[in-house]
């Protein structure tokens, strides 16, 4: 295992950082924190999730971080991000300039109309949640779900139940769905 | 406002660290999460709340950080705690050993039992959520209420609404309790 450097700090090839973005109340945190579950518990990578508050992120949209390497992380701020989720214009216009230049970029399509490059993956998540799922508020596991196919970062079983474990009782049966809707959706685009 | 070194990583005079820890099912996240947004949002600090996992992270117990500072958080990663919650014998165990010498450690005397130093402030958060409050599963938020009468890192008022925006909808009335209680049992104790 090699290393390499970003913005003059070493770091191990294989780090992966990924950022979920959108709107306060789209429950980008909560999905933070399962896909930095389901990686680092299951998967058996080493993983930092983080968000930041106050003044100097002020401005932008609400966002949520995962860093994720086989080796130890000693700088676990994102620094290019190999991912970005935006799931509202306002992330995507926020973010996109973090994102490396080969990096995912996954978008909302029900959301976010301005999209300045070619080179991405839409889906409606807010759409599919609410017509497939039969509730709006999981869009984000949707999101994850399609992260999941997209990315190949964290399989789906293990996915699955990080976020039931997490889920408030009663609504397995719509997380479970809104997960295999974001898999199977994602998984007719992927290239 | 100054600046000085810890491990050798240049860092803000007024930075503070703290740690939040437990057992898997004792809420430490989403305390860290509300109070992150509460000190962020409300109080106008910057704030980077994180939480790891994985091999790096694995036998320890269950932790979530919170680092603030009025100026630019460079390095995210809490070094040198400046308070430790510890919810259980184990968390306590696992994380003393980074608290600073005079920081202030917060121990739930409901289970945790061994205290190998002096000068530390104890309450009983499980029996308090319990016999106070209705509902054990709430002792993360009384431990919240402690924190804010034993540290003044953030209001109660404040936090109090930052624990409402993100609890379910109907627990708004013992999550606000829970709080009180915390602050009331605390300002008896704190020195």
């Amino acid at each position: 295992m090699g290393y390499k450097f970003i913005d003059r700090i070493k770091v191990p090839e294989d780090r992966f950082e990924l950022r979920l973005s959108g709107s306060g109340g789209q429950g980008m945190i909560f999905a933070a924190v399962v896909l930095g579950e389901a990686i680092g518990l299951a998967e058996g990578k080493n993983v930092v999730q983080s968000q930041s508050y106050g003044p100097e992120a002020r401005g932008g949209a609400s966002k949520a971080d995962v860093v994720i390497s086989a080796n130890e992380i000693f700088y676990p701020k994102a620094m290019k991000l190999d991912m970005l989720l935006a799931m509202t214009q306002e992330a995507l216009d926020s973010y996109l300039k973090d994102l490396k230049e080969d990096g995912v970029l996954i978008v909302d399509t029900s959301l976010v109309t301005d999209i300045p490059v070619d080179n991405y993956y839409g889906l409606d998540f807010t759409h599919l949640a609410k017509n497939e799922v039969g509730h709006i508020m999981v869009a984000n596991v949707v999101a994850l779900g399609a992260i999941s196919c997209f990315t190949g970062i964290v399989g789906k079983e293990v996915l699955t139940n990080a976020v039931l474990k997490r889920a408030p009782r009663g609504t397995e049966d719509k997380n479970r769905k809104a997960i295999d809707v974001g898999f199977e959706e994602a998984s007719k685009l992927k290239k």
